[in-house]
């Protein structure tokens, strides 16, 4: 069984957190002075290990074992939301570094291979999984052209430039060289915790359907106009959303969640009726008929809401729910009961993560260690010592077991 | 009887609009370069009437009579809101120009005085009622140091000084001067038109309280946190905003009007759970005891509001219902019944106006005339020809009624 090193891979953890530390988290950026930074340094920790290393024109660090046997790919990305933890993505990059060396330095293990992999841009500063996406062959030269950063609008091609990755070769998967792709990932929510589990074993990523919901109403004054005759197309929002409140729970799953997280009324002036509202919402769940469900639900509701204002739904995006690979899913358990017996369980994921759209070329496994309070993408995010640890031995007790099958 | 000139008037009334021209209204923003111009023109035309006419430090403009007898002081303001209508306080202007001339036209008006005002900033661009509190003592050096425009930022000393207005001293009232002040505006909702009505007396001006909402909760994952443990402030405050919508109908008056004028969720990302949202909500009433009532009610709600998220209620502010002189509206009763027989009734007014400032210093009343379709602060605001020169000779007439008692 490879061992892993408990103090190198805390240490490394350690240290990558110090590019862009904020607080106890880090502020990292896709593409950041701090992210081009880390992504160096964890090319030469690759290189270090006895990988052949590149970082590619879209940023992503790919370290090939030199192995010629069974290979597997294990990785996530580096980069970090703004102001947010020192894990999340970063975990699961030095996750695959550790088990790499672990692998190598078992002597049972000899002749398996594992390659890693550090994406670019999972959290999306400018466009949706574009590391991950550039890797599977699903991110074209034309939507490079388009992307924009989403805070301040620096163009994607600009910021290749300014990182010295414009004008490198996109790295891309050969399925046939590995058995598949496994990431880590802290949970980010609190389910481990709450039921007093240290491993999570995923079993599928959750859809994430979108939406716009659009309401057009009268813009006029607030004195003036009597309550009978406005068109308040705040008001219709308003209405809506307390509909869904109350609803959803009627048709939800267990684990449906489901947030309107943006608001705008126009012109948003206290003395002005509102003649314009939006709000952003979404719902996740790992049932693709639960998805249905949900969205015929807020139609229904949609529809209950035309009044003086007129409500119209956008969708923005429905993603599938992607199923996890059985075999890495049972090597996972095998491998958690081993380390943590009656410590594990099996959970959906309700985050997007790279290895959703790894998935759609090659077999795909996560783990997940807990999130202590739930939180994440906030500086205040973290996973006790001992659960970091235990996680990596799962990792890399499990890619042997994938190895050898 | 004093008899005013439908065509001058008109006309004046169309020259005026040419300032700033939008469509079929006007984008005339206090001190811009077409609102400057209209104030030379306007005081042009007050002196041609024979007016000693000044454009003070503010940019008020103000005709004062010769005549030595009972005077009364006529007038609105002449800027508009942003690509906003071509009437509203444009029309109290030229009203008391017409009356100020056609009460010189009368002989038997001889030795009574019209003095004509034009208010700079009633619309708000910078302050709030800037040139009438100005003129009423009720604004000082350093309000005006600290004042800037809500759109653009620019200091309204610079303003002042781009006018040409700076270093002017500052007009005050002179409440001995006149028996007080009538304004004339359009109604700006639509109580006159879908009463089949011509004219408004108006009673009072109302009330407008208003407040900042906000909800503290805890920012958070989309995905990753399950329903049961969020604490969702946009969700908190969309509950809170419904529970006001049903709630207020049963303790409202036949009059109150409330409105949710802005709502921000932060940091309003599709998959991120607002930790903070906020929202304006103002109510207006004529009745102080209402306003109570409905303030009360709001705090209850704000009570039963916490929960997972805190709730708080700021006062931003809350002005006092104003009364017009009950003789003055006697007199604009018994000019209206004269002209319009049954075509009037008694109205709150449920916008702010100059007058309500005025009120503070001298005895103030008001008329209105209908808005076709209730629209106002839109350039498609307007009023029917007949009902524009109804008013005036209305106007006309109770001013020499007021003038002689």
């Amino acid at each position: 069984m490879p061992e892993i090193d408990a103090a190198r891979l805390l240490g490394d953890l350690r240290r990558l957190a110090e590019f862009g530390r904020y607080k106890t988290g880090v502020h990292r950026p896709t593409y950041s002075p701090e992210d081009v930074a880390a992504r160096a340094w964890l090319a030469e920790r690759m290189t270090e290990a006895g990988l052949t290393t590149e970082i590619d024109g879209i940023g992503n660090v790919l370290g090939r074992s030199p192995v010629d046997g069974p290979r597997l790919l294990l990785g996530s990305h580096s980069e970090s939301q703004n102001h947010a933890g020192w894990l999340d993505g970063a975990l699961g990059v030095v996750y695959g570094l550790e088990v790499a060396r672990a692998i190598q330095g078992d002597p049972a293990c000899a002749g398996l291979g594992v390659d890693v992999v550090c994406f670019a841009d999972e959290e999306g500063h400018y466009g949706s999984f574009t590391g991950s996406r550039s890797f599977c062959g699903l991110l074209d030269e034309a939507e490079i052209d388009r992307l924009i950063n989403r805070y301040d609008g620096t163009p994607l091609r600009t910021a290749l430039e300014r990182a010295g990755y414009a004008g490198r070769p996109r790295a891309e998967i050969e399925p046939e060289r590995s058995r598949g792709f496994l990431e880590a990932h802290i949970e980010q929510g609190d389910y481990l915790e709450s039921s007093g589990l240290r491993v999570g074993i995923v079993t599928s990523i959750v859809g994430i359907w979108q939406y716009r919901i659009l309401f057009e109403g009268e813009q006029n004054h607030a004195g003036t106009t009597r309550m009978a005759v406005r068109k308040d197309a705040g008001l219709a929002l308003v209405r809506l959303a307390a509909a869904i409140d109350r609803r959803f729970p009627e048709v939800a799953g267990e684990r449906t969640v489901w947030t309107t997280g943006r608001i705008s009324l126009e012109p948003g002036a206290p003395s002005i009726i509102p003649g314009h509202a939006e709000m952003l919402f979404q719902f996740r769940d790992a049932d693709p008929e639960r998805l249905e469900l949900l969205e015929r639900t807020l139609e229904a509701l949609v529809a209950d809401a035309q009044g003086p204002c007129h409500c119209r739904l956008e969708v923005m995006s429905r993603s599938v729910p992607k199923i996890m690979d059985a075999r890495f899913q049972d090597a996972l358990e095998q491998a958690a009961e081993r380390h943590a017996p009656g410590g594990h369980m099996r959970m959906p994921s309700a985050a997007g993560h790279d290895a959703q759209i790894l998935a759609r070329r090659v077999p795909a496994g996560m783990l997940f260690v807990p999130s202590i309070g739930g939180i994440s993408h906030h500086w205040r995010e973290d996973t006790h010592e001992a659960d970091i640890v235990l996680g990596c031995q799962v990792m890399a007790t499990a890619a042997a077991t994938i190895l050898r099958s």
